[in-house]
């Protein structure tokens, strides 16, 4: 008859590797089917539950300690119960080191030239000890998850003004100058610098380029959450200021699962001032487009691996440093499909834009008679059609349209699409090229004409002589979305400085010596490396007991 | 002094060649400034206001005809107005049919071999016309734009049981048998067929191909909305299995702006059972892989005609037909961002399939500890973590997950990865492949393991030993989410007959023949491209005035 005992140690803290070996050595004693060794969070609980280890009786609070034994019998299960403590001493002690500090500052002192601070000790301690290091001067490396948005937000406020890098909560992986931090491959150096919200992202993308035969110059870890809006890339942003002064990075990744809408925008353009080439793959983002100046736009890990390597590979492109304005665009559209399209890939750098027929809810504009901001219109939109012929037929309401929008000061450039074939107006150039003379004679300030033709050689209207008439009007023009959107881009996209106190780029060149606080094996991971480190003896305030801590915390005040 | 006069035709009813043709002919008679003529819908109103042309005191209905007159003086305003209806009287008659038969059935009678109705009356009688030409036997290009959702459901439902096609409402562009309906260009014959719920959609990719120096088989319309969870891609789907039985049709195109999750799914997995190439391009949603069996997916409307030319141009492909499973695929990840990409491929193809890190709210798991259907988990998300170590680096809640999904039959495949290199696991394989074999064991059922590695031939655990241990067990090993999602999707993919009546594919090989209804510069290109063609001298019912229309139709019950 297999017998089931547990036993619960009240607000004890250990850490998860001590709680591991504990499991590990009650499941090796003579007599044990199976063990838990948890703390008693809901998660836990039902995660024992789903193992049938966990007692119908036993009452926990989630920093309480619980240890479940599964025996063959009683007495085999009493007898592993008899030695928790014994397992629980032989701590593991891999770490050389001699003596340990119990304090960051202590650590400091015995290791001045240590630039990292890794942070893995448990969520609800990390911020604080976070923030002393960066309090001390130190770039941190916040291993730790569970940690609140709100302390990452003021963790990296800080960082931000000192000219530090928190990189995480939940950060999986960095390598800095050729060591690892937290999970990491080892990977060939070399000159694709990257910049990740995304640990495994990370670790894929670099073991790919090391595998395709490329190498790394550094790879910087954001955390999860640092796309988000209420952070607002805070630490992307400073990672690509980074690596775009660090001369030997070359080409530069930019990885996340999808970011906010207006931390796309914002990231895209940090990308576009960094000048050198740039591969973005946002995770199930919509691409807008293959390349949009220097930036390159991946749909894979892999392929955003293939790519940067490729690019590395090539001589350095000169990029194109055309005079940017901050003027607004207008699209004026008789193909809805074009208009989307234009919509889609336009979405990534100019902000705001609004559409009458928008991608997002927040894209729709109030009144689709008045444009604002940047905006697309797609006119043949039921909205404009009872009663009237489509706009590919009939150019009168874009025409007019066309007129309001150049009256408006703040416009630049207007976008529209000329589609010839079966069915269209037999000389759509003639009719709109009449229009925007009359509005350049009216007009003092400079105003583009930017136009996507779609037609062929075959086609009633004459594609050449249609193409000419809008050139002669000195009407940009292209054949494809992808083409004109590049072009736009390039010419109206938001541009914006970030304002932050750099980081010295000296960080990326020392040799890299951290203080390490939680999991000894990410220590053991920097000295095999080569790297110098120190582990502190971390014990939480109070010894984990929540009540006595907050009340120790209330006295310090 | 400028003035401004109008007239209010009541319930007239006028095509909107005959309106563009009046405004034209008003803004040209001498001392006229300018004119509006509309139907008077409050959006048609809002435009004259934006050209200062609604006058204050106008009382309207959105069924009356407005005509507005700005001229230079009273006099000249007068003029104008006096000549309404002599200009209304000067129809445009190119159409050069001598006798038109006032209905649908007495234009069969005279044209009998029509297979296809162009329906583009305003939107709402053309439902009803639609209608008549469905039972009529006729296949219908309907242009008309605001129909109502519920009427296009019952419109497509008549004809997939008869096996007839409905494109659209709001079809702009159709090429059958060389033919262009409503708005499309002149292209060369050729191997690519194309199906589009987006009308300049299929302009702009038909234009590109022929300019690539491709052709076009056949391209067929759907209308934007037929790809709504509501429509079902009724016209889609028919389109799609139209074009696998059109011998002349080597290589597929599906466009559209971005489906219902579901109704994507569904047309993957319609276009898999194509067994030709096809390049589909669902405009804005992410792309899930370059390539998932005989599917290539595009990121824009030029690599779309790019990349059916290069297939169009190659050998035909040899569909690898393996048998597919029915049962479920788990995924049990270390890596959150591998699980992500995995979940972004596999939502494609695999429906429906859950996740405790979603990308869509409707994909959430209700409870992490129990998968169900298809089901990836991020085993290292916040959840399970407090106070464990990572699963990269304890391998037991992965085991016992393992465990769990090899004992629901309904499982046929556990897919997980294996990330190497500093902080990891020393031998991940080795704990992984133990339970593996112990689970083989006790299975009597065909289990499927496919593992991702992520790691270095530099890595700390060897990285070939790794792959060994693995594939000794039959694990089938993947380096990337890219080949593992291919080789997942094409195994699990969800299998779906339609179970429609079949659409003859003759009709893709007669001479197409025509009734127009509407727009008689539809019956000009008809014409013009040597088609035969009839055009119907329609009215409204009781002349417009929907009060008598609704009258009449009572009587009729």
């Amino acid at each position: 008859m297999t017998t089931t005992k547990y036993d619960v140690r009240r607000g004890a803290y250990y850490d998860s590797v001590v709680l591991m070996q504990l499991q590990r050595g009650l499941i090796d004693l003579p007599g044990v089917l199976d063990a838990g060794v948890v703390m008693a969070t809901p998660a836990n609980c039902e995660l024992l539950a789903a193992n049938q280890l966990l007692p119908d009786s036993v009452i926990t609070n989630p920093d309480d300690l619980l240890v479940v034994i599964k025996a063959e019998d009683d007495s085999s299960a009493s007898d592993a119960m008899s030695q928790i403590d014994s397992l629980l001493a032989k701590r593991r002690s891999s770490a050389s080191q001699d003596f340990r500090p119990r304090s960051l500052s202590g650590a400091v002192k015995q290791l001045p030239e240590a630039n990292w601070v890794l942070v893995s000790v448990p969520g609800r301690y990390a911020a604080s000890v976070a923030r002393e290091a960066l309090e001390l001067g130190k770039h941190v490396f916040l291993y730790s998850d569970n940690v609140s948005l709100e302390d990452e937000i003021r963790l990296k406020q800080i960082a931000r003004e000192k000219g530090l890098l928190v990189m995480g909560p939940d950060c999986g992986t960095a390598i800095i100058n050729g060591v690892g931090l937290g999970f990491a491959n080892h990977v060939r150096r070399g000159p694709i610098g990257l910049v990740g919200a995304s640990g495994t992202g990370l670790q894929a993308v670099t073991t790919q380029i090391h595998n395709l035969g490329g190498g790394i110059s550094h790879a910087i870890g954001t955390g999860g959450r640092d796309l988000k809006s209420e952070v607002g890339a805070i630490t992307a942003r400073q990672a690509l200021d980074l690596l775009r002064r660090d001369p030997e990075t070359k080409v530069i990744i930019l990885i996340s699962k999808p970011p906010s809408s207006d931390v796309a925008t914002q990231l895209i353009s940090s990308a576009q001032e960094v000048g050198k080439p740039v591969v973005v793959y946002f995770i199930g983002y919509p691409v807008p487009a293959r390349k949009i100046g220097n930036i390159h736009f991946a749909i894979s890990l892999n392929e955003t691996a293939e790519l940067a390597v490729k690019i590395g590979d090539q001589r350095p492109e000169t990029v194109d440093k055309s005079p940017v304005s901050s003027l607004y665009i207008r699209g004026l559209f008789s193909g809805g499909t074009l208009a989307y399209e234009t919509l889609l890939g336009l979405q990534a750098s100019l902000i705001p834009i609004y559409s009458n027929a928008p991608i997002t809810n927040y894209q729709l504009l109030k009144d689709p008679l008045h444009s604002e901001a940047h905006t697309i219109i797609d006119l043949g939109d039921e909205f404009f059609m009872v009663g009237r012929l489509h706009p590919m037929i009939d150019n009168d309401l874009r025409i007019r349209r066309m007129k309001q929008e150049a009256a408006d000061p703040e416009v630049g450039c207007i976008l529209f699409d000329v589609v010839l074939g079966e069915g269209s107006h037999l000389d759509p150039a003639g009719e709109l090229v009449s229009a925007i003379k009359e509005i350049r004679e009216q007009r003092i300030r400079e105003l583009e004409f930017v136009a996507i033709v779609v037609g062929t050689d075959d086609d009633p209207q004459d594609l050449q002589s249609q193409i000419s008439q809008l050139e002669d009007a000195a009407v940009k023009v292209f054949h494809t979305v992808t083409e004109a959107v590049e072009y736009v881009s390039l010419r109206f996209g938001t541009s914006r400085k970030n304002g932050f106190a750099s980081i010295n780029p000296e960080l990326l060149r020392q040799p890299l010596a951290a203080i390490n606080v939680g999991l000894e094996s990410f220590y053991d991971s920097l000295t095999s490396q080569g790297a110098q480190a120190i582990q502190v003896d971390w014990r939480p305030p109070a010894g984990g007991n929540e009540r006595l801590a907050s009340l120790l915390a209330k006295m310090k005040k």
